[in-house]
């Protein structure tokens, strides 16, 4: 029979919130958050598709991590191809909350009112959320560069 | 064999969106605009719970009509008493985008974050939003009365 | 201020499971099945689509009753036209789950794996099930006509 | 601006349904089953909580594989010590309908009216289903031994 050793404590995850387009800037500023969440350990969590959720998969992938991707199809097949760990959820936009759900912080990097919903959400389960470019939301840690939001969100979970 | 007659087209559904505990002039304020919808023979769909929540239910009470309460629970024992169509998502706080899916526009009613995810859910499926002393959201169009938010989501919709 | 009595409590909450697709013996069964729950009072859910949904739903507006139909899609669109509630889930076939949440009890009628699925989700919770011309799982408790599928649900909630 | 290489194609992805209870017997073979997966280099999906799901993630662990426990929950802490990735769906047992979702074929093993649902969900997408000491469903190819089963998925995928 085998001999499993005791696996390791879950790491760090948190989610990466942002919206289907953006600009080449605010791509770049994504996809250095994901790659500097990887180099620290953490588990990324995000919605899996196109715009800054592709940026923030594609850093992820840069800094040797893993990324899941939390679809809101009842298939894969629109999984951006930098995910790592795709989850059909099938259930719309209510998989912003299954995101949320799973982590213990985020960050909101621009986007529109499906980003929107997801802070709110985080912020309603009382979990810490840094916002990069994105809504001015009572409550919200406002940073001004990727290192300043990863280094706020790791500080407050 | 019975015959039916073509049953009517659905009826007009709105949904509000309030917070689980509110000051007795939202309540107040809420029950009114429950009531208005019901006699305006507006379907309306809450959360379901105490609150704004049980103020909305309470007025659509008030005015014979029907209202839906979609819980986050696995079972109806949460339902407020004035609930008329209980339904147990068992989603937790997803069932926010479940209520907006079934409906063509939403009131907004004082509120936390909780109701900002609803207002994100809204806006983001391009369903107009009137809201009553809530969140200052761009895309949200304001009012300062019961009657005001009635008139402005039935000439939105 | 207006003077609301208590709301009497919830009536009894039945589910009627059943494939989109049926012939028409089963589409009279299960429109039979509608109207005498109707006729008991029962408040009837449903997945609200074709087939032996369609078939519930007509029968539940025969006998003068209220019928939720319960979506996977993210809009009521779909919703046959004799529904009286649509609720627009979003949820693909996880609304399964949901139409068991929120009854005390359910009747199989016919159907393919869909309603197999909901046989497991109902059984698991705990809730008694009634099937008529349906798969044969330990649990379900079997009847061969509507009348002795509706007293016997009533018999066992 | 570093340069990412073409990311691989996902894996190929599996679930393994199964209850929370088990017997020993059953705990060693979906132990086997997980091992002979990640061997095969699948991702494996669960719903991550104990008895047979526990065993499966256990055994990925043994193959040094990866698994994903869609867990019922809106946090992560039921999550068993064994699972690589947790997601926290707070969606109760339409869970099930999400882990279904997200792959291209399942295994049953053993189980009660939980893992019945999850079968019935698979077989309506059209997925591919061996059961290993389970349900006796049509549409669900039987197999004996835990190498007959992972072997049979394979193949049928």
């Amino acid at each position: 029979m085998p001999v499993t050793m005791d696996p390791p404590p879950f790491p760090i995850r948190i989610a990466v919130f942002g919206g289907s387009e953006c600009t080449d800037h605010i791509y770049e500023q994504a996809r250095e958050v994901g790659r500097l969440l990887a180099q620290r350990g953490v588990l990324v969590y995000c919605g899996g598709r196109t715009g800054v959720m592709e940026a923030v998969s594609r850093g992820v992938r840069d800094g040797n991590g893993t990324v899941v991707g939390i679809l809101p199809e009842e298939d894969c097949e629109s999984a951006n191809p930098f995910v790592t760990i795709p989850v059909a959820t099938g259930a719309g936009s209510a998989r912003n909350a299954i995101i949320v759900n799973s982590v213990q912080g985020a960050v909101a990097i621009d986007g529109q009112y499906g980003t929107l919903s997801e802070i709110g959400h985080a912020l309603r389960a009382g979990k810490p959320v840094v916002g990069l470019d994105t809504w001015d939301i009572k409550g919200v840690r406002p940073a001004k560069t990727p290192e300043e939001t990863v280094n706020a969100i790791l500080e407050l979970i």
